[in-house]
């Protein structure tokens, strides 16, 4: 049995705003899964992070930067008015886009020296999913998640053919050309930086494996790399529109030195990511977005298991009880020293109000992350919010990563007024 | 809403015996999960599949015979003292290298005209879990899952590396050779029927282009293509030894006229096949793999939610109740005219005697079958059977493939006396 030390600090941060009066239909911005039925107020909320694993100090200024960047750009796709899905893509994109996360740009090289992506998507409101796996030569993977996602929606193909969800390799590159995905230079992937980790790893592996021979070049542990910058930092979003539709995504460069070929959770349904709007079974609506060591995601299935935990009332001890029970003492990852993870959760539901006025329609949004791993760099953002907030969660001191974990949170009321 | 027609007919067929008496420790064959002890008697019950799909009467005998062979095959194993794991892995070679299955050899063949063979395979007992997608030039897609299960378990890599639990494409190729399992020619996994079904496919697809110009290259259905021979015939295993370890797996050609580096549930974790010993939390053990639409499967994730639900009292209701629920009319299936697939489930736990006694040790297993396909293919057999038994089990004349379906089952009791 691993020893459980939790450090358990809900930040509870109530934001309450009103939409500017507009004439509005009272169901035009309400709680609904209507097909084409578009709110005429825009807005929502977006949590962001950039990866469970270690973030330096020297480095948390540009974490944070890019996490501030990716809410931004979620929350411009928002106010005009796109569903869940697409504002979360503008966020993965964000992620991505930036060479010190291990995602798109500046991915971890794997031990070819190559780079290959997993990502995915998934609406909780169609509830359709699109991922990709070991994908080379595209600078955006969620772009291409997106658009199986999108395709799929469509229907059938010629002669009855069913649509793929999930599509790795060099047939993914393929499929995104031909689907108008430009093809990007392997090489403009790499940055200094993953190159110089690459250097340093190859050089680590071929000395442990000349001090272990006898072992078939095999040993139980060595913390240093676990641990080190870079290697667990997969990012990720999840949102909700004002119509109360929820969407998550998560993008990964992989682990570092993996096999090439190697698919993690980023690309794997239930694992990385999971949305669900709520329905007649379910009051919430929910969506996560998972980081870590990929194999130990897959294995727990941790995003759908934290989006079932979440029909319970306590969201804050849900989260606390699946990262206890269902990841670091799962029963799947008994033989691990060390169970390394984060999620970031979205849960929401139409708000009470204490005046009920047919006018006013609310969503209430609870957001919580929890990790493992030694930290967790996350942003969020409601619409209506000038900037978006930043925070590089830590486990405390004398905690052993992989045995314990944090957990924080806040709570959002995104309200309009529908005169 | 699908309107719901459901046949059932639960055939009981139970299945005394006691190995002939030797000298035994009492805990020898006891349902234990002690590392390195096994039993002294050997062993177990296996049901496999060919797919659920559409069988014709012309090819039934072909079917029934791959599955019996298939059956002994993993017997052989249990009687020469192999775990779960290494006999499913046995039945699932030989379903593979027939050449009337769409698994291994005979693989459907894929928009560009080449084989992608998906396989993944889990142990009950460790509860790891290996997996290959979209993997080309390899005889047998099983081997390489195996060996991944396998190699997880050794533990680490050099350098604190953690293994890989599941690879795609040339990736997963180039793993497998460097690990022993040698290539094998493409064209010799092709079959003249499956060569003939392709070209079939491609001339019936370039007219379905030709009259839907307009349509983007879609529509919206075509029955005849979807129930083709060969398209879903998805091989897999459930297998129980007398430990009570069980284990699960699959293997798939994929989809015919799939994109290349389409991956489907069969290498995807808790879609293609589950197997969990039972534990505190869990009475029952249980084994699960899955047949038919790959994308059907994996956004239910069938074999997971099958094998959960196994947990309560009734397996036939609880089988019929997911397959009803969770899968033709899943949410996540909504927009789905038809949901097309098959499970086989394994359920089995201690026996209670009605004349308690020490020294014998028996494993009351429950197997079922369900399919919303035309037809499904199984074969059974325990270790004490002389051959398997084998069935094509279809759908009521009159009911619709995809919004109905069929459930069969049995009962087998393993017993060793243990003087």
């Amino acid at each position: 049995m691993i020893g459980l030390s939790s450090y358990v600090g809900v930040m509870e941060s109530e934001i309450n705003f009103a939409e500017e009066q507009q004439p509005l239909s009272p169901q035009a911005n309400s709680w609904t899964n209507k097909q084409d039925q578009k709110p005429k107020v825009f807005g929502g909320f977006v949590l962001v992070h950039a990866g469970a694993g270690y973030h330096s100090e020297s480095k948390a200024k540009e974490y944070k930067h890019v996490c501030k960047r990716a809410c931004q750009r979620a929350v411009e796709q928002l106010k005009a008015g796109v569903l869940a899905v697409e504002a979360v893509a503008a966020a993965l994109v964000e992620l991505e886009d930036s060479p010190f996360t291990n995602a798109g740009m500046g991915s971890n090289l794997n031990l070819s020296g190559e780079i290959e992506c997993d990502a995915s998507i998934m609406d909780g409101k169609s509830l359709h999913y699109g991922a990709v796996g070991a994908i080379s030569g595209i600078k955006n993977p969620v772009l291409v998640a997106n658009r199986l996602l999108s395709e799929a929606q469509k229907g059938k193909l010629s002669a009855g053919r069913i649509p793929p969800c999930f599509l790795v390799g060099r047939g993914a590159h393929d499929w995104a050309l031909s689907h108008g995905i430009p093809s990007w230079p392997s090489e403009k992937m790499a940055t200094k930086f993953s190159l110089s980790a690459y250097r340093r790893n190859k050089r680590k592996m071929e000395l442990a494996e000349k001090m272990e021979p006898g072992q078939t070049k095999r040993r139980r542990q060595s913390s240093e790399n676990e641990n080190g910058s870079g290697c667990l930092d997969t990012v990720g979003a999840v949102v909700v529109d004002l119509e109360g539709n929820v969407a998550a995504a998560v993008s990964s460069g992989g682990l570092a030195m993996k096999h090439s070929g190697r698919v993690g959770q980023a690309a794997h349904y239930g694992c990385g990511c999971w949305a669900e709007n709520g329905c007649n079974l379910n009051t919430y609506s929910t969506a996560v977005s998972t980081s870590g060591c990929g194999e130990h995601l897959i294995r727990t299935m941790l995003a759908r298991e934290c989006s079932s935990a979440m029909q319970t009332e306590d969201a804050h001890r849900a989260l606390l009880e699946t990262m206890q029970n269902k990841f670091i003492s799962s029963p799947f990852l008994a033989s691990e020293d060390r169970v390394l993870g984060g999620v970031i959760v979205l849960r929401c539901c139409r708000c009470v109000e204490t005046q009920p006025s047919q006018n006013i329609q609310g969503i209430l949004v609870e957001f919580l992350w929890s990790h493992t791993t030694e930290s967790m760099c996350v942003g969020y953002m409601s619409a209506q919010d000038s900037k978006a907030r930043t925070h590089i969660s830590r486990l405390p001191p004398g905690t052993v990563p992989g045995q314990s974990l944090a957990i924080e949170g806040g709570v959002c009321r995104l309200m309009s007024v529908a005169e």
